[in-house]
């Protein structure tokens, strides 16, 4: 491990490398010993510490005397290469439930009629639910669907049901492409009660226009996802053939 | 705008709305009047004061009396679609510098020379950098190349050349593929110190492993970008055919 510069910096390249250990599955058992991180890193037990100090911080692992260094609670791997749903993307891990927040049909803010391609002032089908996997809140979903979509979508159980599930039952056609953004941001004190997380927690932050095949966009979601819980996962190339 | 449940909840939808219209450079010259934006989503004006509140505490705008609302900064795009340097995606914003805190051959961790299919113990080059842009710092990046990379990499100037770039360079290889996995987490101390953020701020956390076009990874990254300056966009398909 490079030697160079103050603690804190051998201690965050100690945790950058640790964290993705911890992703990785390496310490289902509890992580090694002080000494052991220590000598593997070639780093003092002090860094080896402040790393562990710094993985706590993000919700990653536990520590305490006796006991020693447990990993938290798993984090779940969401796709960025492929567009699925939650329930969809965790089925091999549990239950995803629903709770619907709201479910009705609304007046298109203008922003949002736009991305739609809906008439000013038409009326979209918003839908706010807050997923869980088992006990766990994992996101709070803000979703605007195209009226055509939306309207039939409410006549099925939301509480059970991947949208992405629904809207293709629904129009008889595949999704074909979204267009993402995806943000940090800090957890505002309402969303984070919801979650369950600390005020100011930091979330990803995921916007996405979903088109079906057509490519006409009929599904706009807003999606707070929590930090400690969610990484998204894919692959890029280097260029587009 | 739905009118169901706590205030709170209304700011979130109306928040949400708003964010991406900032991004998307709708209120170059500030944001409109609260009773103008009252009206478009059809809320109070203290819901709109709420709103307006979150996006501020994300960094996006500032407020005053007599001043109004204005776009604190803007956010940068960085994609997630193609394998691009800082300086290649901000060509058209501005100089991108990088602060080279370190570039050093050292004895590969463990986990890092699995990564980069290293024997244990081997070197590998380590490059840690603070990325610029103009007089932002945008992003702390933490780097591990394979010897054979690494070495010759650090004849060049690190300072004002992307990574990717002098990579292909001294290989004669493009670049093929990365597997990234990315996440939100709170800054700790001191890389909010390097970054300029308060402690704990969110931060886009993105780990990053390259190979070079005939599959061998040889550059293993830890990147955190300030959350409230960079947007990861990309797109996505319902399924990979």
């Amino acid at each position: 491990m490079p030697a160079g510069g103050p603690r804190a910096d051998r201690a965050r390249r100690v945790a950058d490398v640790l964290r993705q250990q911890v992703h990785a599955g390496a310490y289902a058992a509890g992580l090694p010993a002080e000494h052991e991180l220590a000598a593997e890193f070639s780093v003092s037990r002090n860094t080896i510490r402040e790393a562990l100090a710094v993985l706590k911080r993000e919700g990653l692992i536990d520590r305490g005397p006796r006991v020693g260094t447990h990993v938290a609670q798993r984090k779940y791997d969401h796709g960025l290469d492929a567009l699925l749903g939650l329930k969809e993307t965790f089925r091999d891990f549990g239950e995803v439930r629903n709770e619907v927040r709201a479910a009705v049909a609304v007046s298109a803010p203008p922003a949002v009629a736009r991305r739609l391609r809906l008439q000013p002032g038409e009326q979209a089908v918003f839908i706010e639910r807050l997923r869980y996997l088992g006990e766990l809140p994992l996101s709070l979903d803000l979703t605007y669907l195209s009226p055509d979509v939306g309207i039939p979508v409410l006549e099925f159980a939301l509480e059970t049901n991947d949208l992405f599930a629904l809207i293709e039952r629904v129009t008889e056609q595949r999704l074909g492409t979204a267009a993402l953004a995806l943000e940090a941001i800090p957890a505002d004190a309402h969303s984070a009660a919801a979650l369950q997380v600390p005020d100011g927690a930091p979330l990803l932050m995921l916007e996405r226009l979903t088109s079906l095949d057509d490519g006409r966009p009929v599904d706009l979601e807003y999606i707070r996802m929590r930090g400690d819980r969610i990484t998204m996962r894919g692959n890029m190339m280097r260029s587009k053939t």
